[in-house]
């Protein structure tokens, strides 16, 4: 049966995200410097947002948040209220950075909006999510656009009603594609050039519903061989 | 034409919420005495929250960061750093405070369910929020939930298809009772004991398709009268 609805990933598949994330980690670890050497400043910052992910979920605010934290802990409590300041307006600015379309993006989702439906779903803080969708000017081309608070195999199933019929595109294999395979969707990974270490999975054992490519402008071709 | 639908809000509506809020506000007035007095301390955070509204959105990851602006800002960036973990600390629990449903709302809920259709609308963390209604026991009641970033007349008009047959029943007449009614639904105000400042105002002019009751337990007798 042919593909007819497309679901895509969105921070880091339709636009820039991590990169992001890493300047902001980037000035983290130079306004912590002399309490930590920066590998463990990563190591502790990362281990700090897991352990605060059930509590916290996805998104910038919890990063925020987790930043402090971290700051406090390598620091023992020393760490001065300037640097908590900067550190809370880092956090403000990655929430109002201006959204950067991915190359191809825009052009190849209006191509296939011709002969699909297309729909997104993303993680992340519910209104940041929203107004990254709205300045990113590809939110017309959407049937519906979800923010959920975690990518499973449920939130698939409970998303997509002909899973057959469906292809999710997305650059996390741990939230897009493994879960979204089990569900009994088609799955197609565009790598990113950075990925967060908590996002990394090894590809799936079954690959016969399994794609991968470079580019997201590489679709138009392959979706017709599937199904 | 007889009421389908009821839509409820959430916090300090099906559970309480604020209440919780300023328990968490109390400890921070009595962490932050030494730099000015409760009264001061309460208004600048107030303003603060407000100021960050835009970017931060409703919930208590942003509640949380704004308590950490405000405690650096009274203090001109003195305040120690166990004084922000402490208040880091605080945030966490309010993520996980349990659900303590209101007085006659389970048994009212599961009463109109039999005649109505009910779906709840929510606004503020999005994983907080949902966890808060699986907790509370209430979701297998909803035929959905939807979890918004801000309650306007164009977030009821879109998630309501029929307003002259639905009703919103909440305690805020700012995000419940006048954008509802401005979307042309009906409308029960329930006060809550307590209210957040910013979700404060003036009762509608046109009272037509406005009622206010003291308990969620007056609706199935007050329901069959509106339409």
């Amino acid at each position: 049966m042919p593909i007819e609805t497309i679901a895509f990933d969105a921070d880091d598949t339709l636009w820039h995200n991590e990169n992001f994330f890493r300047i902001t980690e980037e000035k983290f670890q130079a306004l912590l410097a002399p309490y930590a050497p920066a590998e463990r400043l990563g190591a502790q910052l990362l281990t700090i947002e897991r352990r605060n992910l059930a509590r916290y979920g996805y998104g910038v605010k919890g990063f925020t948040l987790s930043m402090i934290e971290t700051a406090l802990e390598v620091s023992d409590g020393q760490v001065p209220g300037h640097v908590i300041a900067k550190l809370l307006s880092e956090g403000r600015d990655l929430l109002g950075h201006p959204v950067e379309v991915l190359p191809g993006v825009e052009e190849t989702l209006r191509t296939l909006a011709r002969d699909y439906r297309l729909i997104c779903i993303t993680k992340g803080d519910l209104l940041h999510q929203e107004e990254k969708v709205a300045a990113s000017g590809l939110g017309e081309l959407f049937a519906a656009v979800h923010v959920v608070s975690e990518k499973t195999e449920a939130t698939y199933a409970s998303l997509i009603e002909a899973p057959e019929r469906a292809v999710m595109v997305g650059n996390s294999m741990r939230s897009d594609i493994l879960p979204a395979l089990a569900a009994g969707l088609w799955a197609v990974h565009v790598p990113y050039a950075l990925e967060w270490a908590h996002e990394a999975a090894p590809d799936p054992e079954d690959a016969s519903r399994f794609h991968r490519v470079e580019n997201v402008a590489a679709l138009p071709q392959l979706l017709p061989s599937l199904g």
